[in-house]
């Protein structure tokens, strides 16, 4: 077990002691797990919510700060975190303009908002939420009913963040983040299984060689196996399957996304298969992030989310952002 | 062979078509290997110029924009760029107020930014140089004579182009990023071997449940190998070892790097260890940073650096910086 932990028990809160201290513009409760933007509530405006299980770093945490989310609920590796953590988040950042809870579709983590949500309206607090299920790979599938939540929950935290950040009201805010999620789409690859600190052996067996096209963010299977592609095979494999399901008329942006072990020089290398692809379907690319974003612990691999936008949008991409993990602007 | 790639003849051709795919800010000359901030020459301004061998990106071209690098130039994986390439960087970016060139302490790198300098000032343009050499894992190495530059280079890039960006003429940037590099000590540790892309295998044999302390950032070999330690143990060890030779009176910017492979998740549990460690050994943090930024491919483990930093340093640190890899401020 190639691990840099203590012991599989503490992984999580060690991770949040670390987080407090590299970030002092965030509040983090180490004991109760939530990260929390320093200067929440902020008068007037809607308040972002996300979390889900630990391990695909910097997912969520890193996206708290102004223009993104406005907490974070981390739980175990892999494991939903539970209602108590996301009505505290609510409670912490609920400004009174209401909060909206972003959600990637996997069962825990839907049934665990759906009762925080309906705990935070016992308390007076105004809650919309939203479910990310963009991943076209397969529907149904170990922890999911449905497609699973993966790449896009970048585009709807950050798309809705800025809307909420420029004082749009709730409703408008979900029904932002409803349109990113609707025109988002996602596929992705893994070379490599990963581990969990908890198993300390891979979740799956990918033998040397092999790949595994249509990965979740857990281990998930994909759709199939295959022997080892090159990066312009895959390239070709996860944007066609991307392209056929999205139908985009319009520019999208491109999130072409490392799964944790994958080196940057390998991802900015697939990048430009990307682009070429997209060039050869006549899809316009307006934006393209190249980075690990939404990951699986140390799984090698990448996965690719296009979003199509319209100017708003597009403008609303654009917005300035501050969180640990995407920052721009002032 | 676990890479997402086409050809390894390729990678870098490959990786720099795609880096201009996602930089519009950045101009990329993929024939070439230059990748220059796109309002180069900014009059009146020093431009630092880096580079070196691939396979630690973001290292160095993701730390090109305003408030760092000028340019950086891509050589082949572990790899010196050839002196023609630092050439047409320094001509590309020189305004006339001269061009430093940041130096890793790797012997092909000292020679062909040597040669560089010289047939730059031939051509007119005032060259200086600094040498980056952090790491006290071990004196002379596989690819050195003395001490290997690794983690401290983006410390140099970072407050020198501060510096140059604010205006301070050449021998000042000079100055600054020599005492930078004075002032940093880095120690580092695989818990994996990386695989280059041309070899296609481990560059070194380090067999399951073993670790090596004081790896460079090629597979080099470190000071000693043991069987695995803990999050903890490990970062006492890197940590005195930086702390030992540094010797700080004063407060410290802290690097928390990881090596390429392992997950975010472990390195801010990491970080949590090296703070500790810090305040046994009563060494103020005034700054923390993590995440990879100076990696070694696909290697799994981490790097400490430490820059003790008077009043200067520290609001060069702070000082606005839009690079792909470093952003803050407007």
């Amino acid at each position: 077990m190639r691990m840099l932990i203590n012991v599989p028990e503490t992984v999580v809160a060690d991770a949040l002691r670390g987080m407090a201290a590299a970030h002092p513009e965030l509040t983090v409760d180490v004991e109760r797990r939530v990260v929390v933007r320093r200067d929440a509530p902020v008068a007037g405006k809607v308040a972002l919510v996300s979390g889900g299980g630990s391990g695909h770093e910097p997912l969520h945490g890193g996206f708290v700060g102004p223009g993104m989310l406005a907490a974070a609920c981390p739980g175990e590796v892999f494991t939903s975190p539970v209602p108590d953590q996301m009505v505290r988040a609510a409670a912490a950042v609920d400004s009174g303009a209401g909060v909206l809870f972003v959600v990637k579709n996997y069962t825990g983590d839907v049934l665990n908002f759906e009762m925080a949500a309906e705990l935070a309206e016992d308390e007076g607090i105004r809650v919309a939420r939203v479910l990310v299920d963009d991943d076209v790979a397969v529907t149904d599938s170990l922890y999911t009913a449905g497609r699973r939540g993966t790449g896009a929950t970048l585009f709807v935290e950050k798309i809705a963040g800025a809307a909420a950040e420029e004082g749009a009201p709730l409703e408008r805010v979900e029904a932002i983040a409803r349109r990113v999620n609707e025109r988002s789409r996602s596929f992705g690859v893994a070379l490599s299984a990963c581990t969990t600190p908890a198993k300390g052996s891979p979740t799956f067996d990918l033998p040397e060689g092999e790949l595994e096209l249509g990965i979740g963010i857990h281990g998930e299977p994909g759709r199939e196996r295959r022997g080892m592609m090159t990066s312009r095979e895959i390239a070709d494999f996860a944007v066609d399957a991307v392209v056929e399901d999205l139908r985009p008329s319009g520019p999208v942006i491109a999130l072409v996304n490392g799964m944790g072990a994958t080196p940057l020089l390998e991802l900015y290398g697939f990048n430009a298969e990307v682009q070429r692809v997209l060039v050869e379907r006549n899809v316009p690319v307006a934006r393209t992030l190249v980075g690990n974003y939404v990951t699986s612990l140390d799984m090698a691999g990448c996965s690719v989310t296009l979003c199509e936008v319209d100017e708003e949008l597009l403008r609303l991409w654009d917005a300035p952002v501050q969180t640990p993990a995407l920052r721009w602007g002032r």
